[in-house]
């Protein structure tokens, strides 16, 4: 037979099986938080016709669209959740109630050239709420304050989540007289970190033509730093020149009220005037998230508020405020990083049941009771020595293997063989679950994530 | 704005909320039982190399795959979760531990013609054990009775999983002399329950130059009846003439011993003579589901023995055992023979807190507590009148509200309204907590199926 070489795609991430136990681990923290706060799972199709997902038309991300033809029709694999949500919520108005609060975690396309830590194929975790014409300003803290919590719970602990708001921005270059330029300044200005002021100042100078005097300014004002609340002091400073710029204020300020409210520390939330987002469509509250230690890898988490949702597929005003995590791309870093708490249990089974005998009868029987108990049983079913048998369940490192002889049948009792200690004791089937089960407990309380 | 009509492919499912959530119900379920049996969690990607996907080519599933370039590369959709499986294991087969068993839950793409029931985009829910070089007949008893169980656990009782064995079938039609047209007499006799034996008789006499003494006897064979261990008495009466049969007979006593001792009852797995699954690749033991009360839909669970699972791949003997549930087309049919559970609750949030004074610091501290509690809590952000809060959590359908007013602020406490009975109460955080904790784990005990 002709073989082919068997290979998977580069940019495509493939785990193996207790890499991706982990990786289910964050990902199953990420669906039960985002659940916590009320919000509804969505699941839509991975690909959508052409005219629909491209409505928005638009550069870079066009290029890099898989899209192709299948009989007569046109198509493409979505390259985000949030032009998928926008169709959605425009086909479904009628059904839905608003605020309308989905979360969705699914895989996202985008064939960008291979690059280290750069993927084609992602998983995205978002969250968005949807107002009906408007939009209370609390959820513009409330859904960082999500993200706050599933980071905290996978254990990642040194992160601040960046937070700016950008009728502040558009305000203050209002207020210079730039507010024909003010995108060309914001994507400059995010560049600060990288390249420094007297770099930023002079393609802000050389290739937007912006005045020696106004180029200071901005540089001023995005030096203003420190704890929250200063921030917003030397901010106030600004008041009453320009009305967007005022409101801006007064959002952002009522932002981090709610964020302290929801229970954020303050140390883990940070004012940031550098921050603005590409996307043209957020228009108030913006976020990013660094992690603290690793500046390095760039923002994990970000969105923001935006006023027109679905602008391309109805005339409704749809604002709403969302929030994504690359989740592939994260797992990526803390693997990089070295941050996985690779001391987690990613066996799939909690208990191997060990046949010693030929009749393994008593073996499927106590495997049905271990099962009805809960507790995640394998029976190995192979006719090896027993040396081999002990080997497999090295090899899956499972917690527990329960040893079935002669004797264990006779007594009706199993052995049950801590892998870790190498005890073994002989207990009823109902006194081995409470073992094991009292274990694994302890064991999945672990974070996937330790610092 | 020019405006873009939103719309969502046809053959592709998409749900409105409350729709979604009984789906992530059973999902959860088929995860939860396949995780219980000690199978590890796979996650390939949607896209793989052309070349990689369809080297076993081939006929009908080939005309269907969502094919095309993108660069240079020749890329294919998954169209079952079965090859990229036998990729996987040939690719990591030094990394992996045997018998290797996995479940992986993903979405496949076939571009059939769209049709009632017949979808482009769906779920599979496969369940497989590799054997490296050998794998025990148990395996082939354990996987169809975790299909009992998760069938069980969703609700569904009135089905029955129909087991055979292709050495039987192989071995009978050897005996007839008829060993090079098994294929073409297998196929035929699928056909039986739909055209009838006369029909079948025809098509064998005259398509295939069957002659009449043998195309008796192999409607004869397929009439056998009865209760199992009829049927394999019957069975026995033509052991000793063919190799193969006898052993397909051993096998197929093994796996109905195996089956009752993993607690399938006997009314739930029926030896059946006349199934026999299309695929090439199945040697051994077959599967298929049938729901009692409707056989019109078809299988809805089928798998079987094989004994070369990447042969294009590799030269490792890799026999294993498998089973699916195309958990798309599940779910359309229990939706479309009205067996769903819609009253399942499906609210996002088992409770709603309604904040009734402008200062909302006190909501959001007692969102905070619910959630710290488990309890998935919504704060109804919106600044509107209590009308058309009361109507929100009425079309959210969630089980209780929570009023805070001013008295409520007052003293601490928080007024719980059960939206079912509509009665309220003066009570804790910590005791609404409570009420709300076991009010939602009745509910949520509730199975998603109703027969």
């Amino acid at each position: 037979m002709e073989r082919i070489k068997p290979h998977t795609l580069s940019g495509f991430m493939e785990l193996l099986p207790g890499e991706q136990a982990l990786m289910d681990r964050i990902t199953d923290t990420v669906r039960r938080v985002y659940g916590l706060y009320g919000f509804t799972a969505l699941d839509t199709p991975l690909i959508e016709s052409s005219d629909v997902l491209l409505a928005k038309g638009g550069g870079e991300t066009e290029k890099q669209i898989y899209r192709f033809r299948k009989s007569d029709s046109d198509l493409s694999l979505r390259f985000d959740l949030t032009v998928p949500l926008a169709k959605y919520v425009a086909l479904n108005y009628s059904k839905l109630t608003f605020p309308f609060r989905r979360y969705q975690i699914g895989k996202v396309y985008r064939g960008e050239r291979p690059q280290r830590g750069r993927f084609r194929e992602f998983y995205q975790a978002d969250i968005d709420v949807i107002g009906d014409g408007s939009l209370d300003i609390m959820n513009e803290a409330e859904v960082p304050s999500i993200i706050y919590r599933v980071f905290t719970e996978l254990g990642l602990h040194k992160f601040v989540i960046r937070v700016n708001n950008r009728k502040i921005l558009n305000g203050f270059y209002d207020m210079l007289g730039l507010s024909g330029k003010s995108g060309d300044i914001m994507r400059t200005v995010d560049k600060l970190e990288k390249i420094g002021p007297e770099k930023v100042k002079a393609i802000l100078r050389g290739d937007f033509g912006i005045p020696e005097d106004a180029a200071n300014q901005i540089l001023d004002f995005m030096a203003i730093r420190g704890a929250n609340d200063e921030v917003l002091e030397s901010l106030a400073g600004y008041l009453g020149k320009n009305e967007t710029f005022d409101r801006g204020f007064t959002e952002l300020k009522t932002v981090v009220m709610y964020l302290k409210a929801f229970g954020v520390p303050e140390d883990h939330f940070a004012v940031d005037l550098t921050i603005a987002r590409g996307l043209d469509y957020y228009t108030g509250t913006v976020y990013e998230t660094q992690m603290t230690d690793h500046p390095e890898v760039g923002s994990i988490c970000s969105g923001g508020r935006y006023d027109d949702l679905a602008g391309y597929y109805t005339d409704r005003a749809l604002p709403g405020v969302g929030i994504s995590i690359g989740l592939t791309r994260l797992f990526f870093i803390l693997s990089d990083c070295g941050l996985l708490n690779t001391d987690l249990p990613t066996a799939p089974a909690d208990v191997l049941i060990l046949p010693m005998t030929e009749d393994r009868a008593f073996a499927v029987e106590a495997a049905t009771k271990f099962r009805e108990g809960g507790v995640r049983t394998q029976i190995y079913s192979e006719n090896k020595k027993f040396k081999a048998k002990m080997a497999y369940a090295n090899r899956l490192g499972v917690p527990f293997a329960v040893l079935l002889g002669e004797d264990e049948i006779r007594e009706g009792r199993v052995s049950l063989k801590d892998m870790t200690t190498g005890s073994q004791e002989l207990l009823t089937v109902k006194e081995a679950v409470r073992r094991v089960t009292e274990a694994a407990a302890v064991r999945r309380a672990a974070a996937p994530v330790r610092e």
